[in-house]
């Protein structure tokens, strides 16, 4: 730190992203990523676009916001596209967030919330998640602050029904309740439907997992359009041109190219279910998952070092060294090849250490 | 604005970017982009890399670091890069600005400061420019405060000698000075060399004009490894993976080829020096420009009128209505043809009008 740096930001402990080694080949599955290529036309139009990059992108990203908003069944003025969700969490937190309204999430959550919040000096509560790691509904009514919620959950993989989301939005008229749905694609129920009936509702989603586009940085936010319009006041004063055009062309051919996502959502989903199996025979015990990825714990085997022996082996997990998380390990949903590899070698640790 | 909206935003009006018009084809000479493609490196990088966009770009940006650092003889450890110099610039007045340490900057320069000082609650005073524009070194002495220059200012276009800026760095110890780069590569004398002299100094550059990536957006900041540090802090809480993996490339492509770059800004250069002979001829004045733009006036039409005029003819120009500036356009340079195409229609306009 220099002897410059804002006293605001003394104490500011940023986000860890997961671990991105380049020592050997790893089979990655630790960061949510899809092992699938991006779609062919999302690839196509992306690599057109880097012919044109002497011009600015289109700040409103019309062509992408107009087929968006046609998937979605609402109008272009109430999404907003930013550079990953990341970038549209923070802007809610600058819009919907200050002294007056603190913040609130699970204590077991996307672990970037409480950073979002310190970076914009805004004060939080962390309500914690019961036994089972389940999100309690009535904890989240009548609160008059700013909710955050990850449906389903992170690290957890734990949905919450669409109408238990809807009691968390109509029990708190007086202040904005965030979905952010980063996972919601691999089975779970979106909120997007609520919006025309709540004005206080911001859905976010991504395209980093079920669209394979975690490297092109593509988030957008789905609210009725005066919440956009309070988002896009933040956009046009921090970064108006957010979206580069090639990022913005391949999020074009991934919209448009409807049945390679779903085919690729029902082959995560497929590998889910038999990489939950595989777990189970084994002894371990996970919640059900409704993600790109399966929260699971051993008896026999503590998760630091299913981790660490792991990664001997070749293969990347996320382990989370917090107290109520340390047992567990977040394994990816990748390939059924890549499953298969992680199951051989889960099997040849618990043969070594049991 | 809804009812949400946080207060502390109530009267925040965002930047304007310059118009970005569908309704016809013109000669876009009112954004700065440049006429010439990108680096055929730079788009065939960009190319490969659509293929890997479901793995997450790196959030060091290892490899552009390191060719960076080459080509500017800098450490990897004193560079920082970022979604557009935009969001370099954001960090800045996050990390160095707040109520103790205010911003300070020209009355007349880029329309953006005074919105990021806005946007994080940083108070900021604006220091008049001299009659001619010319930025009057004696007030930036011994502020004590954080001081942007864009050098060369925009949109006068008009460059401070090194040694001028050196006096504003060493004049300002406990504060840091911000020296935006973004159209240094046109002519002026860039301060990346003063770095390791000075630890209050961050440069910062773009890839939007000289390299003809306006539309990838790709930005830097240049400093000691303590502001980089800071800089990494405040990054790390907002968009870890700021940059996409296909801008990542295109930048590695555009660095590495140099020729292409010199060539391209040795082509601005001759045809401003065409362009201001040309204006000169017809009785405007201009400051002399080290950028790929020039600001002129002519005594016999006024500004706004000359930017309406030649936008029924097809041709787009940046008028700012301010003051101070409403005389004047800001015409960005193209490529010859388009400059042709300019002074034909200008001397339509005059004939009409005079």
């Amino acid at each position: 730190m220099s002897r410059y740096f804002s006293q605001k930001y003394a104490s500011l402990v940023p986000y860890t992203p997961g671990e991105q080694p380049k020592d050997m080949r790893y089979i990655k599955l630790n960061t949510n990523e899809s092992p699938f290529p991006p779609s062919p036309m999302a690839q196509s139009l992306a690599r057109q676009a880097a012919g044109d990059l002497n011009l600015y992108s289109d700040p409103e990203c019309r062509e992408l916001v107009a087929l968006a908003a046609q998937k979605l069944g609402v109008q272009p003025d109430q999404i907003l596209f930013t550079n990953g969700s990341d970038e549209i969490l923070n802007f809610a937190f600058m819009a919907y967030c200050d002294q007056e309204h603190p913040a609130v999430f699970p204590d077991i959550t996307y672990g970037f919330y409480p950073v979002f919040a310190k970076i914009n000096n805004v004060p939080y509560v962390q309500l914690p998640l019961g036994e089972d790691f389940s999100i309690r509904i009535e904890d989240y009514i009548g609160l008059n602050k700013t909710v955050f919620i990850a449906n389903p959950n992170a690290p957890t993989g734990i949905a919450l029904p669409l109408a238990d989301i809807e009691r968390i939005v109509a029990g708190n008229p007086d202040g904005i309740v965030v979905i952010d749905e980063a996972y919601v694609d691999f089975g779970a129920q979106s909120a997007v439907s609520l919006i025309s009936k709540y004005d206080n509702l911001l859905v976010t989603q991504t395209f980093s997992k079920s669209r394979s586009m975690a490297g092109a940085r593509l988030g957008f936010g789905v609210g009725n359009a005066k919440l956009i319009q309070d988002l896009n006041t933040v956009k046009y004063s921090t970064n108006p041109y957010n979206i580069n055009r090639m990022t913005m062309a391949a999020g074009i051919g991934a919209l448009a190219d409807e049945a390679y996502f779903q085919k690729n959502c029902r082959a995560i989903m497929e590998t889910r279910a038999w990489t939950m199996d595989m777990l189970r025979q084994r002894g371990f015990t996970a919640p059900e998952s409704m993600t790109n990825f399966v929260f699971a714990k051993h008896p026999g085997v503590d998760g630091k070092t299913l981790y660490q022996k792991l990664r001997q082996k070749g293969i990347l997990v996320r382990h989370f060294d917090a107290p109520k998380l340390t047992d567990y390990n977040r394994i990816t949903i990748g390939s059924q090849e890549q499953m298969q590899a992680f199951i051989s070698a889960v099997d040849e640790i618990l043969e070594e250490t049991l």
